[in-house]
């Protein structure tokens, strides 16, 4: 692992889900720019002092180096130091988990793309909604044409927590994600307008092929975006609407997905994500629930509990790494992986994700033209 | 009053909503342009035979004439021909109720604001989605400062009706709104996405003060658009999102309404219209329900019912009925009228509906381009 | 109409439902046993002086004197008259609208229902909830079998009005209803629980055949029930709860069913009226909606309004009114009432409330023992 | 771990809770009583040949012969082996995690609450559902006082998996529940009621005294109560109703809880467990939601992830263990234990659970009369 050291948000959380399903130890890392910080991370995580490095470059070197060299490298990191990070990483074999969005650059996301496909080695990136079943159900309903041809999408993903400059006050998770050299030019766009983004393209199967935004720094004294609203032209006729706040009391983690084919519609909302409306025209709107009968296979292959039993954010993003595990492992025993397992974005869903971003940033410079990505 | 007849929908709602509070009595119209029919439906009616007009022309002829004539006159009929019946009803003196949207061209609509202005006579527009209580209280506390600087709003008018092509059926109620020349060239746009402006305008207190919208026609062979969707700036510096459609299947009337604050925000759903969900910044939302204490004296005005006693469409509609008669009673007794019941939206509000109609669809003419209005 | 005068709740709903579908008028009345009250009242109800009485003998006797007579006596008084007017309206011929609990005494139940049986006259008990589209529709599936053999009720209605002793304070229509001179001996039981009972009996089907309940003043000071908890046993085979409760903080008017059968459950919320849950074993919960296709002859009977445009309490009130009105027309014009008119409830389920009331006492008395009905 | 093997359901929901925290390893067991299948379970569960015992008692000696001893033993298995089970550990010297209920009989429980206490051993009962984090904060709520003094408890657990006789199909969850030889004389009661009962206490820190109890065996050829209906009184004044059910068609996992205090109310559903329902008598219910700010230590102890990001049942069942280990370890380590960590449930509230099936089985045998505990 490298990041996720004292102070962190999102390293904890890959640990917890690497831990859930059993297939991934933590046995390395590089956990802290900070030396002293990732020593006492190191031993607070149960990793043995040979094998907490100082940077990225001593962990490939010293695991490259070992027999019982780890399988993969998580990286969760803030978003402007992925690229080096799995540029090394790629570059010296390994596997990787990363964090999302994949980088902040266009040409660095090509650039990954190019080194993924050349080195063949396994590339997770965790949009980790996608891990949710009912999620993968809706994915499985839209393909199998239970909507029919998509009409509407409306996706919006709302949070609350930086509707005060929370950046000014030492808070790490806030200062990070406002700082431009760490985080990128996008603020709430790139913290949460590529989950929206991703999970809209993941269940509908379409790409957003073009849009128009508004971003918006609400609140006074911030330097990027802290909203953003945006209508979308997506690559298979549809027309919708994303929306995604940082700057909305009442929503606490808002991501919400609703999608309107000719013959039904589904509507899924992440903070109860057990539960997906299903309305057929004509017909009473049904309530799916997770792990029921009647369930796509990849619903299915993602759901540890009976229904009633609520899985949860953690579940979801431990599916991502069981997922993963799987893959890596299929290619170590040389066999073909569980075909649910290859639901885990990647690479290319990490490509059109710094694409969005480009675009949105350019509509917004043009006065909220239309922008073709 | 003017339309509804057999067949027609808003004429009875109309008339229920007239009678509830036992202000109104229906004793004159002229239902029907096609006699027979005016003749059954007012039989039906309880109208007199002699005052069942087979014209509008007569009817305010008769009426003027009548030492018992009508006290104003409800205009029910499709949009196209709002303006020629207003503007007859205002210029022989009657106090007009008239359905929304106020007509179908910007002119037409300036037209009725000077005879209103001029004729010093009450028009109400019946955007009636404004007589529900937790409206009155939501616009109460945004006036009030509780929400403090508007920065987001977001609302919606989904339905699903119009999902297939049922104006080929026969069915009347779709049959004039999708027929241009009865509803003229707006179809969700003017059908439901009008009431979506007014509410937002309504409870915001802001304008819409320029758009960006996209306006499709989804179903094979329509002629207006079916679903309207847009991003908005408001005059008071708030930005946010619009979306009507009569394709969303799983929509019924799905009116809703969000406004988010720097302090807090709230969030009213239509079909639920008792509960307004009214979150501050750092504290747990609340549900505020109709008809409980410490609400605003708006909202107190518009309740019949204690809490728990759900109030609906009717009883909101019904509201604009008794607060117009409260308006014109005040007039003949020469008193001012309860400042209460000066709520109800009027010629003013139906001029900016007309354009904004009128900036939707060019902005949509020009590819999405934003249009000032 | 007796009673509802000045000051009162249940006489102007009663009003508003009567108005609503433009069956009734409302043209004489004896509206309070306070003269003065009694003739103001009158007078702000449009009730000429000569219609208005002092009394209930001398409204029968003048209304049975004239050729214009009243259809039919609304009694909108305290529980412990009703016996008493009902009498005499019968008596003197009169059709009777009775609000609920028919009376206080099994015996002057019984004798109501030989008068009226004698008599022939309609006889409606204002169990409004029945009213409902979606209660009707929830009645209809379970006679059509839909649940299969039920097995479980759940029947509870929540208030929270009557947590502090409010009819100390002078609020009118706590100090009746804790009355016992007023109310007769049941509180919370008599007020709310003959509600959820005749509810209960009237979608299932089945009577309730014993019980055992535990009743409870819980505010310090109060005479009569505040909590009423029992475990039903009904005549079809099914067992269940019933939970009334005037002390239940954040319940407004929480009446709630709940029928599990063999094959499906139902629920329904009366604060969301329009909806009614149905759950089929194994299948997807579905959601129906007021005013939609595929519904039952006997909800669309009790429909104003397409899906979406709510209806609420006054509605589902007012659909009694238009019933007993075609009931009452019926035999005025010497014809068979249309079927769905003939849900109202009458004397029969009058009695079985007064029973109900009766052993829910004979329990509490008995410590709570199991008694039958 | 003792149990748990192929095929078992509760046994791996023991495992991965346990590791979610990564306070605890898999490293022995007795997987099955059949010893192929124990074989092929260990090895599946990477626990080594060496570990993997044909049975508990090879387990206790071989275990206690080794220095790297395991530090705690869990036992999954059917009801009516824990106390055998559970008897044997502690005799042995080992801390337990047992899964609920405690026991079937009163003497064995009362055997096991002896050995706990002349042992010192830590004993965790897992009622799993204390563990939700706004179960905690509901549980602080009443401890502060903040609904004053109870008055109606409501609790209910619903489920529909066995409204059909699953059992004899071969599905091995249903058929042990349903074999008194396995489940002891309580079926739903026993399974699910024993949940309803303790979170009941728990939460409100009052004892159940009395109940009156009907219990059903709808299913035809049903051996146990497929339905547990019964009325309480509690310790400290309250009265209430518990329904639990494993027939109610439409029900998932629908354990709910409902208190209402002479000031305020509140309400918690565990398939949306990261929401508290809280209502003020007079104010505006409110909706707490786990993670945020001003909720109670005990709540933020149980809390890993902000809020909006939802926690489920696995995370729950993780806090026992996680609480379970610190305990453990604050004895291996000689120093108090982290006071939160002390709200698991142990071996007297499972003696509790087993005393109030017993009044419980005796009332129903009793024709419902009410019962003493």
């Amino acid at each position: 692992m490298v990041g996720g050291g004292e102070g962190a948000f999102i390293g904890g959380v890959h640990r917890m889900a690497a831990r859930l399903d059993d297939r991934w130890e933590l046995v390395a890392g590089c956990f802290s720019r900070d030396p002293e910080r990732g020593t006492r991370s190191a031993a607070a995580l149960h990793v043995p002092p040979d094998r907490a490095y100082p940077d990225v470059a001593s962990l490939l070197a010293g695991e490259a180096a070992r027999p019982d060299r780890v399988d993969a490298v998580a990286i969760v990191t803030p978003n402007a130091s992925h690229h080096a990070i799995a540029h090394a990483c790629l570059t010296a074999g390994f596997h990787v988990i990363c964090d999302k969005p994949l980088c902040t650059r266009i040409e660095d996301a090509e650039d990954l793309r190019h080194l993924v496909r050349e080195s063949g080695r396994v590339f997770a990136l965790t949009h980790n909604y996608t891990g949710y079943p009912m999620i993968r159900e809706a994915r499985a309903m839209v393909a199998a044409g239970a909507l029919g041809r998509l009409r509407v999408v409306q996706v919006e993903y709302a949070q609350d927590w930086l509707a005060t400059a929370l950046e000014t006050t030492g808070q790490k998770q806030a200062a990070w994600r406002q700082d431009p050299s760490q985080a990128g030019p996008a603020g709430a766009l790139g913290d949460i307008g590529t989950h929206a983004h991703n999970l809209l393209e993941f269940v509908s199967g379409q790409h957003v092929a073009q849009l128009a935004a508004q971003l918006t720094a609400f609140v006074p004294g911030r330097r990027m975006d802290d909203d953003v609203q945006m209508m979308l032209r997506l690559s298979g006729g549809a027309r919708g609407m994303l929306w995604a706040s940082q700057v909305a009391p009442g929503h606490e983690n808002g991501l919400r997905l609703r999608l309107y084919g000719e013959a039904a519609s589904l509507e899924w909302a992440q903070e109860h994500p057990n539960q997906l409306r299903v309305a057929a025209l004509g017909e009473a709107p049904r309530i799916l629930a997770r792990g029921t009968g009647g369930l796509s296979a990849a619903a299915a292959h993602a759901t540890r509990l009976p229904p009633g039993h609520p899985e949860g954010y953690l579940e979801a993003f431990a599916q991502l790494y069981r997922d993963t595990a799987e893959q890596i492992a299929a290619r170590l025993e040389g066999r073909a992986p569980d075909p649910a397992s290859l639901l885990v974005p990647g690479v290319e869903d990490g490509v059109r994700g710094v694409a969005f971003m480009a675009a949105a940033l350019e509509s917004e410079a043009r006065g909220g033209a239309w922008v073709a990505l």
